[in-house]
């Protein structure tokens, strides 16, 4: 338990850190990223100090406490800024919780007179987010053989991959990356004329999939076609299993089953979206083509800008953008939602069994990647979906019975759980923002960017009295 | 193959059968109703004679087709009248498929100016797919180990159980506890204060789950409490499985886990949502209790009367009658939905999921009934979910993309597949009808309502190129 408290008081650390680059940078909110540096940075060192030691390895069911403890913290720590600064606590904590997720959800409203302080705090968490998800992912999560978890593991082991072997130097070589996307992708922003501040705060939220803008009009401020082919082009590669670059750098390796279906996936969307856009509301084809391929990617990654609002479109892009959020990225990467390895695994095991109806004897091995799918990986990919539908069901009822109306609380309900950023609807839509809900309504989405991040079962373990016992 | 054809030829016999009945009773439809018996009953005899001989039992694949082209059978024969009578093809099949499957849900207004003859028939429909869903269901499906059908066993099988060891016998008990509920549930109605026609029409649609009714205000024509509870009753027996009617009538035993787990749910449901009623509208608290246990018991049973707008009720009542379209009553009844015994199984694993986390190397057993879940039988609640799901999603994307609001596509297509009857909004609610929509939409829920009522994978199936290279 003290490595629990260990690492939490570590982050913390960090995010004071932050929090003091901040308070250093903008002059305008330096007390309150200076104070909040305070709290924090103190809280942190109490909490290292206190607990520092030797640690003799991660107990199994420690490792849960842990991932889940480090993003409530986060959001916890993350809050204090933005409640010291003007937001209410229930506000603070929505904005907080979506920036570590890397939703991308807002309750915020004129962010174009927003302090640039608070608007790179936003970004910051969400970049932190986008690293935590990497490391807790490819670090500490393939030691565990539960839920989704282990799909990490498929995507990323290869027993005779001697680079790869040692977990610390692939989390370096991990992070690396990642850092290494965010820098390329700034570079390209300020060249493309975004101002310092936007190009930072833009690389931070594009690269980790997240979604928080600077403006109300998110990334349609930005009236550059290069500039919007720039961020799909980042929000893809944020997108793509973090391992796979590694194996890509390493071995030359291209091949990869859930990067062609994503690619795939993405291009038949958006040629499809295009011709009906441009066939029925008229727009010329070119400009159809950046409109869609910009916030068919931003959805389908998880990340949640939008450069128009397609739902204005009608009912056929209504449909599409709601059923999209529910794909995902890639594994080991920073985006959310089921994501596509799950869908191709899901889809197979749909397909095998019917052919199963008329060949009950036969044995159907599912394959991914070209290996046979194995049954813990099987039965993680279902319990997954399980607890998907489940948590989404029931988030979206309790958003129902709070009052909202059932497109808003449907999409709602989804965009939480994905961890994708708008909803659907004139209230919480690419145009709209979650200001406008109550509180009750805004902590059950907090409960459910949480849950979805951590896909379920992480967090719904530490209700079960048998973990207690056994821990 | 042979067989298939004869049995088709037979229902279509039937069918001509109950055409001749209703030509008989209401001589302002006779024309229709005659000349519709004679091309049915025709087609049925030229069916039945060429291919009559002596069967060598059923292959296990051709149970599938058999399954799927009865109910199909069934709804072009129901429908010929009614296109007969003065309805477009379209909308005539959707109100046949709507019968024969037992949904309930209608294109139909104008109900109370409509012939008494195209009424019963529409009644005649779905005592027709009550009947035809248990015989399938009891008789037939058990031999099939496959997708959620062998639940039926689950509930009906007890190996050492001789009176119910005869498959016929057994199958004619069934249909003798449905025809005699049936005929009690008349005789109350009637004494209740309905007319001949109405009781028997009523009967026909309640007993079966069915939901038919003779009057564009659905069963709120009948403004009598009486009356009410009484359908409120035999929605319930109906929706309560038939071999548990013949246990308890020959060995006296009414322990049933899914039976108790329905009631407890309808009167936790019925419990809350009156509360909430009458705080919260002001309504009267015996008055609400009514209200919502005739409408909520509609919806979970999949019956789909109503005797209010209950989406009036708010946004709350709105969710409420969403989510609980999805329930269903028990299996081995006549009610459609994932049906009770598949949630308790689908809740349980979920549970056990969580509790394999802390105790990997712990065996955990999911009970049903006092007997260890068989892994077929697990697999087949798994399959079933899965595929509930990806018709659901696959249903509502579609409508949506032929321009249906959001409310409309998703609850239209939850209520197809299903088989509930109403959705939710403006449009399909219970105070509206499926009429306004397109051809296409239409044809995509008469889809919906057939793969629901088959369970999708009986349908499905015979859409792989491996049945048929093995049937």
């Amino acid at each position: 338990m003290n490595f629990v408290v260990f690492v939490n008081g570590l982050i913390l650390l960090f995010m004071a850190g932050l929090m003091l680059i901040d308070a250093v940078i903008f002059p305008a909110t330096a007390e309150v990223f200076g104070t909040s540096a305070l709290i924090i940075g103190m809280t942190g060192a109490a909490l290292t100090i206190t607990t520092r030691g030797e640690f003799t390895g991660l107990a199994r069911l420690q490792t849960f406490l842990l991932t889940s403890s480090v993003w409530l913290t986060a959001a916890l720590a993350g809050a204090l800024p933005l409640y010291l600064w003007s937001m209410s606590p229930v506000d603070a904590l929505f904005e907080a919780m979506s920036g570590v997720t890397t939703t991308g959800s807002t309750v915020m409203t004129g962010l174009d007179d927003t302090p640039r302080g608070v608007l790179m705090w936003r970004a910051m968490m969400q970049m932190l987010g986008g690293i935590g998800f990497i490391v807790v992912g490819i670090a500490l999560l393939p030691i565990l053989k539960v839920g989704g978890m282990q799909l990490f593991r498929t995507e990323s082991s290869d027993k005779n991959d001697k680079e790869l072997g040692n977990a610390a130097r692939f989390a370096f070589a991990t992070l690396s990356v990642y850092a290494g996307l965010m820098v390329l992708c700034a570079i390209i922003y300020r060249i493309g004329g975004m101002s310092v501040f936007n190009a930072a705060a833009h690389a931070m939220t594009t690269v980790s999939t997240a979604g928080f803008s600077t403006s109300d009009s998110s990334f349609g401020q930005f009236d550059s076609a290069f500039l919007q082919w720039t961020a799909v082009f980042f929000m893809i590669l944020g997108a793509l299993p973090f391992a796979w670059y590694i194996r890509v750098l390493y071995r030359g390796r291209l091949r990869s089953e859930q990067v062609l279906a994503l690619l795939w996936t993405l291009g038949a969307l958006i040629a499809c979206v295009t011709l009906w856009l441009s066939l029925t509301n008229g727009t010329p084809v070119l400009e159809a083509l950046r409109l869609v391929a910009f916030n068919v990617t931003s959805i389908v990654t998880t990340t949640g800008y939008a450069t128009t609002d397609y739902t204005l479109w009608g009912p056929f892009a209504v449909a599409v953008f709601f059923f999209i959020s529910a794909v995902g990225g890639c594994t080991g990467s920073t985006s959310g939602g089921a994501k596509v390895m799950r869908w191709i695994i899901l889809l197979r095991a749909a397909r095998a069994e019917i052919r199963k109806i008329p060949l009950p004897n036969a044995v159907s091995t599912i394959r991914y990647e070209g290996r046979k799918v194995e049954d813990d990986v099987m039965s993680g990919v279902i319990s997954y979906f399980t607890f998907f539908a489940l948590t989404f069901g029931g988030l979206a009822f309790t958003l129902g019975l709070l009052g909202l109306d059932f497109q808003t609380a449907v999409s709602g309900a989804l965009t939480a759980v994905a961890n994708v950023g708008p909803g659907i609807g004139p209230v919480i839509g690419p145009a709209g923002s979650f200001a406008p809900l109550g509180d009750a309504a805004k902590l059950v989405i907090v409960a459910g960017m949480f849950l979805g991040r951590l896909e379920m079962l992480t967090v719904l373990v530490l209700f079960s009295p048998v973990f207690w016992r056994e821990a």
